[in-house]
């Protein structure tokens, strides 16, 4: 991850703000649990999935750039044949979510 | 929701069962900051990552159903034609994810 | 379908404006076959990729809507319960594409 | 891309693998059409066009293998750079498609 101080751009997200977006995903989950509970209006609920993947899919690019740029780049030969491989299966199964 | 002792199929959930999904989905948001924390492997995180988004997709869905046997069903007229565009709307967000 | 002339508004849409889209999208994939052999940037490949899945999306929408508004509101009793499942299995089919 | 002969594994498309899928594609979005013209039941069009995201989505992954191995990997210093922004930013658009 690059350090807490990095000015970071695009998808580059350091350990700190990936933390952070994680907690407030859990947060909005929490409120999801609320709202099911108190049978609020299922759009509502469902508006508020939807953002909660969005964040989701925030935190997954940014860990997406974070291999491809240290853990790809960072090996040769061989190695990076395979970490290339583990990328192009984590980019499928996020387009398939799951 | 149906009834906790239904028999539910499909995609239809009880109250009782989306809550625990979201309890599950909310312990595995917890279990993927550890990892981040811990800078665990990014496919492994991103694995995770797409395991909650399928969660979160099987929860939606429930939802879905749920809009669209009673909400949208129970209506007539035009509040049956505004529940429809609330319902087709909704899905137009969980096929772009936010 | 709703007939020709009908106003549609939200994801309706007349099987004509359909047909359209649909030979619209025949046309973008015939367009990316051309870049593909003409071996123009991956980037911009990928761009067109992702637009003509946006108005396969939007044609989908159209039939879900069409699936909704007639196929399930127009049944009833065991008839509509199927049918009820079948667009469910579909919006499921579409949220995790294939 | 790869040469023709070349074995690939994985994501991995050549040129030609890339030109038959398209192919393919662009048959299926015209059997579409025909569905739609004869008006046939729409759970049955919907599972085609989800067949057609699928395979759009393995054209998608073989170009960002392509992108991934060749034009990152093969270049340097602010070069690089951009082209994995261009890399992530694709990614981004594929899993929101659009």
């Amino acid at each position: 991850m690059p350090a807490e101080t990095a000015t970071t751009h695009g998808y580059t997200a350091t350990k700190d703000q990936l933390l952070k977006r994680l907690k407030r995903v859990e947060g909005q989950v929490r409120g999801i649990q609320g709202m099911v509970d108190d049978d609020r209006y299922c759009i509502d609920i469902l508006t508020q999935i939807s953002a909660v993947q969005a964040a989701l899919d925030k935190v997954a690019l940014g860990l997406v750039d974070e291999h491809t740029r240290h853990c790809v780049m960072g090996a040769e030969g061989e190695e990076r044949e395979e970490k290339t491989e583990e990328l192009m299966a984590a980019v499928a199964r996020l387009m398939r979510r799951g």
